[in-house]
């Protein structure tokens, strides 16, 4: 199976790493907008996006790794024309909006796009289809964390006198807890979160104020227990190399009137962007597959068998997993 | 979608009240092999199995809650190629020859079987894959309990002064902990889990024996640490109506050299016939579209896309799932 790469930043880099991981795959080229001489001592090869075109023959699948703010919405529907994709577009209120733009390309250009691959949207939106399925009498919560907001962390970087700064999203194990134990509470989302704020401060602003000024933020923090901790250019430098992230997706259901059942599927992550680059290949595998079986235009993981994401035989998952 | 049912016992009981919490399915009939008398005060309908040819035009899917060691081996491949099928069958070393029976009996007669549904075989292997598929380089654990093992307990059983016995198998908190912080140990089975087993004892026999007898009992106990605990037979009445079980399926992976990830997927159940019966109707709703599309022959879990299970359209699916 042959992949090619769009963007390369962490996500891409993390696709990279995933690809070595996968014996049926090779990596054909990264294509990136940049110029591609300043990636001159990264293994590549690199390919200026100008000349993607010229790949539509030698790529099964083009694994899109940009954001989902600008780049996506732009990309998904003008590569679903040329080659099969995966993306991991995560704007959970546009999603209907963006498959339908994909869907509409893939299918004029009779590929197959599987969008907003990754764990929320992704491995998360699988377990709340599959609770609510099996025990419609019951309430799925889905936490988030520990990690980094980038949402919340642009939040903070535009107050004055902030330099830098990166949010941690922090679930409540005392909301987890009342769950697990069978209570199925109506939470507001302050009742599930808190919020962590790390924050580098330039000479001579007033703490107190910024803090404050955090703290009251409507939308942002104003409804949450949020911590400010002041770090130092140093502690800073350490904290932005981590993308730590994880959550929980807790379905409390009942089946007759005595028995109440508990499902919980939880991730621990110690880097969100490489994470999240394995499911995007494991997809690419089964997008190669269902173009190959005539399943064109755009899926989500709904629409995926499980077996399509292996690249052994149904007999050999049914001996080593089933 | 009209569902008939083979087989009565907790399986069958449970099914009926899955089929309540699902307005798109409609309860035809039970089919059993008692003389349908004796369910002359329960909701019924009963139906002879003799009859069961009657209903091939009457019926969408066909449920089998029979068990594993006797019944469905038989059952499976003569009803394949009647009806569409959805069954549990959970005898792991021989899943292989059974699928292969129920696909050559469902292919020749032009219908769906879904094989091994529940949630070990079932949803744990469904997490096997998947996690395996998106970390290659990682290891999965299975841990299952607290609940009752059937074979465990007829062991126990057939102790000459033991009267009846239920056996609990035990997940050990030691070995859970120490996957969740990382390590990736290589395990015994008695590493994982411990044995606890209630016992009713017949007067005049001597328990310290009888104990003895338990804990060295070759490939049952001796390898384990095993509890056993002598009971009355109140206590044992109060014990033997109850079918908790649940377990844990925790895979531990590395994407980059750097970076170390954990999935977790946990089930705690109040029933283990209930919640079983929950995710049999849920794959006869896939079983019926799945025939509809024309995708004949044996499955299994790992061959039905997840919007399958539920009656929600694609777009609803996207908009409250994804």
């Amino acid at each position: 199976m042959k992949i090619g790469i769009l963007g390369y930043g962490n996500l891409g880099r993390g696709v990279v790493q995933a690809i070595k991981q996968s014996s049926d795959m090779e990596l054909i080229t990264i294509f990136t907008r940049r110029n591609i001489e300043q990636f001159a001592n990264e293994e590549g090869p690199f390919i200026h996006i100008s000349q993607i075109e010229d790949y539509v023959d030698k790529i099964d699948v083009l694994i899109l790794c940009g954001g989902s703010a600008t780049d996506l919405p732009i990309q998904g529907p003008m590569y679903a024309k040329l080659f099969n994709t995966v993306d991991s577009y995560d704007n959970h209120a546009c999603i209907n909006e963006y498959f339908d733009a994909v869907h509409a390309a893939a299918s004029e250009g009779g590929k197959t796009s599987i969008i907003s691959v990754g764990w929320d949207p992704g491995l998360f939106s699988m377990n709340r289809l599959m609770a609510k399925a099996i025990l419609p009498r019951g309430r799925t919560y889905t936490f988030w964390g520990p990690g980094v907001s980038q949402g919340h962390s642009d939040a903070v970087r535009r107050i004055e006198g902030v330099v830098d700064a990166v949010q941690f999203t922090i679930p409540l194990d005392s909301a987890i807890e009342r769950i697990r134990y069978g209570e199925q509470p109506e939470f507001r989302p302050s009742d599930q979160h808190k919020r962590v704020c790390y924050v580098l401060v330039q000479d001579g602003y007033d703490k107190e104020k910024i803090m404050q000024q955090i703290q009251t933020m409507p939308h942002y923090f104003a409804d949450y227990d949020t911590e400010v901790h002041f770090v130092s250019d140093e502690e800073f430098r350490d904290l932005k190399g981590k993308f730590p992230h994880g959550g929980y997706v807790i379905h409390s259901g009942t089946t007759s009137s005595r028995h109440h059942h508990m499902i919980e599927y939880s991730l621990k992550l110690e880097s969100n962007p490489e994470f999240t680059a394995h499911i995007l290949v494991a997809y690419a595998r089964a997008a190669y597959r269902m173009s190959r079986e005539g399943h064109i235009g755009a899926k989500t993981v709904f629409d995926v068998p499980l077996s399509y994401l292996s690249d052994l035989t149904s007999k050999e998952l049914r001996n080593q997993f089933l």
